[in-house]
């Protein structure tokens, strides 16, 4: 069976950035066919910037990066600065990319890659707000049957919130394209903030990643130095959570995570709890399941899969 | 001063059909750069069918037709066969349309127009729900300062709905896509159910249309005849009022209506009033204005102009 | 057949006081069994107050008035004062009352005079917020069927509203409250803005009320000259809506007004449209009816029959 | 210092009846004033019998018991006997009671008794939906200023939910009753799922209470022998959560007790999470704090103080 093929939606953010650099390090386990900025994190400006910085990270100019929707369905954007920096990738020290934008909008390279691979033989990894998901299916509906799976991070149960008390932040900037994506019938698996919030970068964590002693390696060590800053404040857990990660550690090693099939609805109407996922997890309603919503990993195995494929690069 | 170019977004639709024809009868008012087909009193692959069958009744197959998005953002598609009858044109019997559906998708028709006209130089004239424009909006902000101005037909304030006791048809079907057009900052006039239950095809005045004598007269008479029967049954009234002529009248003869600049807003919270153009025309709220909210027409004058114009073709 | 029985619960208000006067001079059709105060148009002391005010003017000071809420279930007071003066009753010079409130709270004697009164027997008729009223049938839902009539003053469907584009004044203050009533199973009859704004004190008719030579006479043109200055500016009508003495005066004359027995709805979830009465004026949904929802009125007759009462006291 | 002044809320309910034991069985730290019941786990009926078998178990029928509201405010009441069982109190046999049930309403004892006791002298203790405290807030606001305390049983926030899967029961039925006390401005310490599923009574537990030999140890095993059942099907755990103790052990031992003081809203718009206790446990708003919201709880210490209390009775 060959590598699984891809599309990286995305809002870099460090935590993106380590989630692709995953991608690119295990073509074995992964093919990425290109990736889709969308603005979340920060503006579309920077993040289809700090995509095309990844790749070059990565040492993989070949792979396509698009820019997308630069603003939720409806809603004015709002960004986390406060979490990633003012370009989103703060931490590293890296130099402006030379591998040029696509001229093809995001949402139509999504569409067009659905119609022109076989049916069911890509999956979607959205690592930031739904839009340019959503956006797609709309435009094109006959997409939706044809998607393998979504493998997404957003959302929360148990966690609950970040970004306000009831809403993780992915979500929460874009509620309707989130609405319209777990609506969509497609296969769907969440990686919550009840999984991500394990994946902690502790300091032994974080050294390992630098002992790599490789470039890549010492970029991410930096990254997840600066991104720690913020949870470490908040919550006092003992590092950075590696939230979108999970999605391609996921593809690689399903056997790390565990949840449950369930449905999970997401609040459109109400201001005090906009952007919520509902999942029914105890099972209390009868309304049917429509995702695998995970709930625990193995933090240590997904940190031993994580620094030996970064050292790959 | 040439003529007004526009690009006429519908869902046809008896009223629909007379405002395309009246467009294309006045070549010298407007310029009718293409037709967007969306899904609303039918689904789209009628309501494209419907446009093209428009324009060859007109013997305009030089006008570009394209389809657009078959379902409202985020909610499935509630349709008006009971108005409209099964084909969305019941009541002429017309040929099949021979004239090809367009490849682009319809939102990419309006943002390459609005791209590559001159800025301010196209009105959008939504006659359905306003998907296709809002999607358009989303993909591609910067057309909206390009567009000069968009003249719909949708919503209601003192005649409050018609397909819910609360909300107009066309804003009901996609309240979204509303709420996105209404707050885009685009300069709209709205042709709101209070104008438009003024338009009312009486029987003298249906007889005018036939009396022309005319292939496209006697067309209209027809549709208009089966459209009235909803109307009278339900409101009472002399006859069927033509909605959605009023937005391509307007364009001509905009002396023949009058309203008030004031803010609009639309319900999307409550399912209860959902879709409601939520109009503030006595100015109770400090919200600043953002449409010109049409409440009067000069009946007689809009109908002598409709036959007028209509005998041309 | 003797006098209906009433229970007047009431925001005074100068329309309020009117409507009061106009029960007290019609003792042959309608006995005041109390009047209750809500805080709405002003604040609690002050409705008690000119409750007490406008009976003495009355020269009714055994008629029992009674203090309630001094706020809406769950929401902060809004009040009038734009448009009734600070004390509610602006315009005459009237003494301050020397008759007392009683003792027992509003919301206590409508459940004991309920209870104590044949079943059936006594009409209640809220002209301001509804708080009292729910209240009464949270606590006490055993007098919901004992009820005769609600026969209220709220509302608005073609006319929508006066407090908010989409909500009239009483019944924004509180939908709570409203929602409760109107899904009481109790009999309703509803007069709302479509009815209230036909009923315009024109300067005749102003005339009429002060050429009637007497103290109420003097005091209601006091009261309707100083109420108009608010609509006369914000409408550019002819005179102050007699709000309020349309529901005293259906419990007199019902065949002054004409209307439909229809399914309506409070507006609860949605900040936009909060507290608006979605009357299904045109039976467009299946709801079952709940209440008569007056749509038009003899407006000289209604004024006919006030300054002939108002002349009997 | 004496014994704590405290007015019980109450619609037991097999924990509701632990709780009450608990508080009767401990005189020298609280002095129950009166016991109000509320329609909640089973109807009105069923709570205020109930409340008196639990009076007369524990051998006080001194202590007066009122019934209060039958439902709660706006909405049809929801019961939970999936968990209760038909009477509220399955699982041990006892005697149907003989002690009267007060005149006065449970709402206007609590007015009552906060006006003729010091102010701040009285502890209101709600173990169900809080219908009545929001009622007698609202028809006396004069009383909210002479609460003591507020310590209720509801809500959730990382348990999230029970009866649905975002609100917990007593919420839930009444989420208009919970938002106007939670906006009351009175001092609240809130028992949520996140302790309250901390509070489970193991086999060895459940021992314990039948070891005691009593008439009270024996019923208190076969009330969570039967109340268990519900939880270990649905959730797995080790035993049945006994929610509404905390409330009477958190007035003898508030050292048993840790948590926040941070803001808690009531989501009251949203159908898919009404009754959502929203608690900004990590103060990601500038919300203001208005309750003492409880994370966890010793277990141990807690059941050693139930049984040892239970074992006086």
């Amino acid at each position: 069976m060959g590598a699984c093929k891809i599309i990286i939606d995305t809002d870099p953010g460090q935590d993106d950035a380590v989630a692709i650099l995953l991608a690119l390090a295990s073509p074995d386990e992964i093919e990425v066919l290109g990736i889709t900025a969308v603005a979340g994190n920060v503006p579309l400006a920077l993040t289809a910037r700090n995509a095309r910085i990844v790749c070059e990270l990565a040492g993989r100019t070949d792979v396509p990066v698009y820019a997308g929707c630069d603003r939720p369905l409806g809603r004015p954007l709002v960004t986390a600065e406060h979490v990633h920096g003012k370009t989103g990738l703060n931490g590293p020290v890296l130099p402006d990319p030379t591998m040029p934008l696509q001229q093809d909008h995001a949402v139509d390279f999504i569409i067009q890659t659905l119609r022109s691979e076989d049916s069911g033989a890509v999956t979607l990894c959205p690592l930031g707000p739904l839009t340019n998901i959503a956006m797609a299916f709309e435009k094109a509906p006959d997409i939706v049957g044809r998607v393998a799976e979504i493998v997404l991070m957003g959302g929360a149960y148990f966690e609950v919130g970040n970004i306000t008390p009831a809403a993780e932040f992915n979500i929460y900037v874009d509620p309707q394209a989130a609405d319209i994506v777990l609506k969509s019938g497609a296969e769907i698996t969440v990686m919550p903030l009840d999984v991500t919030h394990k994946a902690l970068v502790t300091r032994a964590r974080n050294d390992a990643f630098r002992a790599l002693g490789t470039r890549v390696g010492t970029a991410v060590a930096d990254m997840t130095d600066f991104f720690e800053r913020f949870d470490k404040e908040k919550y006092g857990t003992a590092g950075a959570p590696l939230h979108d990660p999970c999605v391609t550690a996921y593809l690689i090693r399903p056997d790390l995570f565990t949840g449950r099939h369930v449905n999970v609805e997401i609040e459109t109407r109400s201001e005090l709890t906009m952007g919520m996922t509902v999942a029914d997890w105890w099972r209390v309603t009868d309304r049917a399941p429509n995702a695998m919503f995970m709930g625990d990993l193995d933090a240590d195995g997904f940190f031993d899969l994580l620094t030996e494929r970064l050292g790959r690069l």
